[in-house]
Order: C-alpha cells, then structure tokens, then sequence
C-alpha cells in the first residue's frame, strides 16, 4: 500500500503499527532531530504523531555555581527505560494520594505486578521509555537562562526536577537542593490545573519527606500551585492548533472538530470539590477565545481505568459519536499535561489517532502537539516565576484550603505545615 | 432578641423565618427602594439578602419608533405572580429540552400539579413573583440606551424579552417583532454559560416556532450564545463579591471562603458533552483572576431534584463540610444566573444563608448580588453586542455542532435550520 505523507519526513509504510514502531525507533535513533517534527502516517486515516518529543534536545547538565534561587519543577514523571516500569506502576498504586484501593499495600503490589508487562508494551512503542524528563529538563534550561537575564536579583537561577513516581524522585531532589544553600526555593508545580491527585499528591510527598527532618534553614520558600489561566499557556495551545488546522484542506478546515482532551478523575473526587475540571475548562474557553471561537470544539476525558464512575465523556466515545453524526476531521489537543507523555504518544496517537480513527473511517485526525518547548510556552513559564518572585504571594489562600468533602488527613496536616514553611524568613 | 443590623436599613426582628418573610413583604411594597440594597438579618447567624432585587425599577414601556435593531434577551423566565406558578411547572415538566421524563405527557403535568403548592410557597416567601422580568427590562432599557448612543448605524435599538416557561413567552414575543419590521435581529441568550437545557431548549423553540410558518422577509439573524469569558462579567461578578467582603470584620476577612454556585444538571447531560460545566469553570477563574486569588474559593452545585445522580459538590453539603472543617465565614456567589431569582432569593438566602447558616452555628455568611443592573455588567452587555454587531460572527461554529453523545434530534435539525438562517441576508 502507498501511503502518502505531508512533511519532508517521507517514507514508505507497508501497513499497520509494526511499521510504525519501526519509524518511531528509527525517529529514536536520530541524534538531533528538529524538537518539534510532525510526522504524518496516512492509511485512509491521516495521523499526525509528535515522536519527535522523546528525542527532545537533551540539555547540558545543569551546572550553576552557587544558585541563589532554586526552581522546583514538579511533576509525575515517567519510566525512563522499560525495566523502571513496575516500580513507577508500583509507586502510583501505592499512593494513597492518586488511588485509593481496599487493602493497598497487598492491592497496590499485585496490581502493579499484573500491569507491568502491558505497560512496558506501550512503552516500548513509543520508543522505550517516557520523554517527560528530557522535556522538564530543556524546559527548565530555557527557563533559568531567561530568569538569569530578566531577573538578576534573584540569579544565578537553577532547576530542580521532582517527580513522584519516576526519577528523579522528589527526596532525592530535595536533598540535592539542600547541598546548593540556595536563598530562595519555589516549588513550581508543572500541572497547569491543580487535582488533588497530581499536584496535591507532589506537595503530600514534600511534606511527608521533611516531617520528620529538620527543614534546611536560610531558604524562603513559595509555591506556584496552579495557572490555568495564564494567558501564554492559552496562546501555546492555539498555536499548536493553528499549526495542525494549517495541514487541513482549506475547504474542509472550517469543519474540523478541535477534541481537547484531559485526563478523566473518578466522579467521587469531582464530588468532592477537586478543582480540576473547573480549571482544566477555564484553559479550554481561553484557548478558543484565543482563536477566535474559529472552530467547533468539545471537552473530553480520557485515560479512565477501573470499574467505577468517571467524569466524561470519554475521548474514544466521543470521537465515535462524532463520527456517527458524520464528522470526519478531528484534532485531538491535550490540555492538562505540558510535556509529550504516554498518554498523547501512545493512547492518543496510537490508539485513537492511528488505531480508532482508521476503524471509524475518520478522513483526517491530528494531533497538537504538548507545550513541550514552544517559545511562547517557555515565556509563559517565565512570566508566571517573574511575577510570582516580584510580587506573587508566597502560598495562595486556595492552596491552603481542603476541598469541602476532603477526607484525607494528609492534606490537612501539609497544608497546616506548608503554611508555616512559606511564613518562615 | 436584639438583632443587630449593618446598614441604615436597621430594624428589629423577634426570630427566625416568619419575621423575614413580613419584612421582604414590606420591601417589596415599597414604591423606589434603591435598586441594591443589602438588607443583613442577624440572629447567631449573620445573613446578607438582595430582597431589593425583586423591586427593580420598572422601566418606562419601551416606546421605540421604527427599531432597526431588535435584541432578544433570551432566558427562562418565572412566574410573575403566584397563580402563574402552575403553567410555568407544567412548561417546564414538559419540556423534553429541559427534562426526560417516562411516559412525560403524563407524568409531566401531575409533578407539576403536585409541585405547585410548595412552589407558590416558596413565591409567596420571596414577595409573591419571580423578579426575573423587571430585572431583564432594565438591562435591555440599560442596554439599548448605550448602543443608541455608541451605534448610532444600527439605531434605533429595542430589546424583546423571550421567555422559556413564563410571559412574555418566546412565540409572543417572535410575533410582535415581527410586526416591528426590523433590519436586525440578535438572538442574545442571558445565560452566560450554554447548556442544552437552559439556552440550547430556548433556540429549540424559536426554531419550533417557525418550523411551520415563513420566516419574515428582510431580518438580518444573528446568535450570540455564550460569554462566559467575558471580561467584564468576570469584573461585574469580581465587584459584587468585593462589596460583601467589604462587610467583614478586617481581622477574618482572608478566612472568607467565597462558594461560587451554579445550578447542578444531571451527570447524564454532563457524560453527553455539554458544555456547561466547563464554561461555568472558566468563569470562577477568571473571576478569581480579578480579585487577585485574594480568598479560598469553590465552585460547588446548587438545586438538584430527582433521584438521579447530578454534578456535585452540592452547595448545602459543601457547606456542611467547609463547617466540619472548622470554617465559619463565607460568601456564597451565583455565577450562572444574572439576575436575582427563586434559586438566589429563596434557596440561597432563606434555606441555605438564613435556615442552614443557623442550623449550622457559622459566625457570617453573605450572598454576592446577581449582576442585575451593576453598571459594570450593562457595560459588558453592551460591549458583547457591539463587538457582535460589528464584527462578529453572525453564529458560532460551537453553536452549530452538537455534544458528541446528542441524541436530541431536536438539536439537529434546530441547528441546521440556524445555519441557514443566519447565512440570510
């Protein structure tokens, strides 16, 4: 079969993901490939993929000569390499903060034994491994040195990254930074939209690393909890709309469908007040005032596991619904993850892009690229540590606060502790 | 008991509901009571009312003479007096837009029936009608006055109210415009937030209305179905909770919880894609955004009936859980609606500020006013329109395409029947 692709990255295809892997670990082998190619398989279904992102320019390892102000990148990570798959399923299922199962410590385990070899499957197919540290770390390369030339008061400025399931780990993280003697720490969460699941769990973890341990003395610290509404994270994501909308036949362009796409949180934590679903909608409403409402465009959830209730609709149902009432061209845009990550180089391009899309006979669906390291993202990043370090209360009355149904007491003993530590110096 | 009041509007009360409902009595005899007032009841529990809401100036009739411009605010509407409660139950119950119900042309009108008595109560509680009419005249008084002076090529211009279940009822309110030979026509939903049920059922109607009739020559249609990101509704919503705050003692005010709540929709009209919830999100945030995140705030549920699961958190319970947490002070903010109402006037003054404030032993709860007639808002109306009028898109692609699960095929005829009345002209 001839299959037709819309870049310089032109080649053939005989059918199918076993092609695909083979093109995503070719894509993997390249030494410095442009950050940011589209490459485009076209089988009946046009699909786009950002397999570039795995390959992201590694950055120089950071080398700053006495920091003053230190810039906590937190996150959930990713395995790096197959081989750390079960211990990041196993950190996951055993973290109260994101899951809460009967019997966990023998639950958790089991679960993550039995999911081990499924998971390190889809890893191995986008290429061996999640890109998210390669991503954290440009960005926050790109970061510092705006920092640095913007800010000198605060320079030299040097980035932290603090994942919780996946290295490097937030203990290891915090005691690096105690060896710096830095002035200044802000821990900077790299959600947009806080859940209690991701950036509650991350802060849960900090605290419960220093509970028992002295807090390193001289540092200030602050907290940027949240940003969905920061107005260069909305223009990031219409620019990578635009740049998907531009590989439209212009006579159908008008017509396509924009799917932003999140991951879905059980109904019981919507129930409970997360904030999630309120900001992750905030961002989208930004990001289509952004482009002018130009298109039609939906809120999906996707990446739902387990039996029980999740907030919907899901993206893979949704793009069949679509399909049903005879839309045919789609963008899928993630919008409550930064970096290119399993769930937008597998389940969105893999599985419904490539997979779904040509099962339902869609005629063109793409993808938008993450932020990852679009220049109007990094400045967006800046200006949200620019103004927090000017002016920005150090820890936001939100934050402090429990959602109304909040049943976890760790989230009442952080928040009472995190209170204390931003008042300090 | 001697109860201590906070404005000029000082008067006693001996306890409780029975006293409150002589006093909302008396204010809404009055002649010219200033149009936003705050009457504050204390009796353990410190509760701020907007009775003056239901006593909005009335508007001269307006008298416009060869209207070039025709703005149809659109909303639900409500029972001007108690004998209307019936029809506007039964409209709604039978309103497939609205409501599905089994067998719902039975079963329809007999909840109607036996809803009614409760209903007229809670009427007769908040002054004997729904203020819904006397506000929307004074925004469209307010509204067309600006546009005459700021648009003078679209001028004259008059506003038509069209209401879902109460007079002026939507077909009534299309055949008198009809009579008035207008160049233009906005059809301009009050609902700053689209849902299916509220917005989406009022364009049902106006489509079922002409369904079977011709559409009068020589209309220029336009739609302007949602703002829920619109600045200055952020900065009108923004004032309001700025004035309540103002009436806290300095020392607790940072410990003010501000309860943003919205009406609840099923979570079955949630999984189907609407639109709503994530609308109603991008409000609270950029409302916060305004106020510079100077409180702890939460966007929680109000209103929920049946036995079928709504979205959640519900704004009783929120508060019941907020007070088991140890907090006491709050400002309760209705961020869907513009205008006072039953659901402001009765379900959150009387039931949740007044009866659970009390039953809960909270030290102060306040209600934000509605946008009303706020300069701030009218000016956001007026702006809306005249972007809308001069560069806006005549109808919106969002509009136009259905929730990924619709399987209203209402919707989709409606819609189709919309894109080829706007494209007229």
């Amino acid at each position: 079969m001839k299959l037709g692709l819309d870049s310089s990255e032109s080649h053939e295809f005989t059918s199918g993901k076993l092609s695909l892997i083979y093109h995503i670990s070719w894509r993997y082998s390249c030494l410095c490939p442009p950050p940011d190619t589209h490459v485009t398989v076209v089988s009946g279904v046009q699909c786009t993929r950002h397999l570039s992102s795995a390959a992201a320019p590694q950055p120089a390892v950071q080398n700053v000569k006495d920091p003053k102000t230190g810039i906590v990148l937190i996150n959930m990570g990713g395995p790096g390499t197959i081989d750390e798959v079960h211990d990041y399923l196993l950190k996951i299922m055993t973290d109260r903060d994101m899951i809460q199962l009967p019997v966990q410590s023998q639950l958790g385990p089991y679960i993550a034994r039995r999911r081990t070899p499924e998971v390190q499957k889809k890893y191995s197919e986008i290429g061996g491994g999640s890109p998210i540290l390669k991503w954290t770390k440009r960005q926050g390369e790109l970061l510092c040195e705006k920092l640095d030339f913007l800010s000198p008061e605060t320079a030299p400025h040097k980035y932290y990254v603090a994942f919780r399931y996946a290295n490097p780990l937030t203990d290891v993280t915090l005691e690096e930074m105690e060896k710096d003697g830095l002035e200044r720490a802000v821990l900077f969460s790299q959600y947009p939209q806080y859940c209690c699941s991701t950036t509650g769990s991350s802060f849960n973890a900090i605290y419960k690393y220093y509970k028992d341990r002295k807090v390193p003395p001289g540092i200030k610290w602050s907290i940027i909890d949240r940003w969905s509404t920061h107005p260069l994270l909305a223009k990031t994501i219409a620019e990578r709309i635009r740049t998907e909308l531009k590989e439209f036949p212009e006579s159908i362009k008008k017509d396509v469908i924009i799917m932003f796409t999140a991951h879905s949180i059980p109904l019981k934590v919507v129930n409970r007040g997360d904030a999630y679903p309120s900001e992750v909608g905030a961002t989208v409403q930004l990001v289509m005032k952004e482009l002018g409402y130009c298109n039609p465009y939906s809120l999906v959830w996707q990446s739902k596991v387990g039996p029980l209730p999740w907030l919907g609709p899901f993206t893979d149902e949704s793009l069949k619904g679509y399909v049903k009432q005879g839309k045919k061209n789609f963008i899928l845009v993630p919008v409550a993850f930064v970096n290119e990550h399993i769930e937008t180089l597998h389940e969105l391009d893999i599985e419904y892009c490539h997979d779904l899309g040509k099962e339902l006979g869609v005629e063109n669906i793409r993808r938008a690229a993450a932020p990852n390291d679009h220049p109007i993202f990094i400045d967006g990043l800046t200006d949200i540590v620019l103004n927090h370090l000017k002016s920005g209360p150090r820890i936001s009355p939100k934050f402090l606060t429990r959602c109304p149904h909040c049943t976890n007491t760790r989230c009442e003993m952080s928040k009472s502790w995190f209170a204390q530590l931003c008042s300090q110096q």
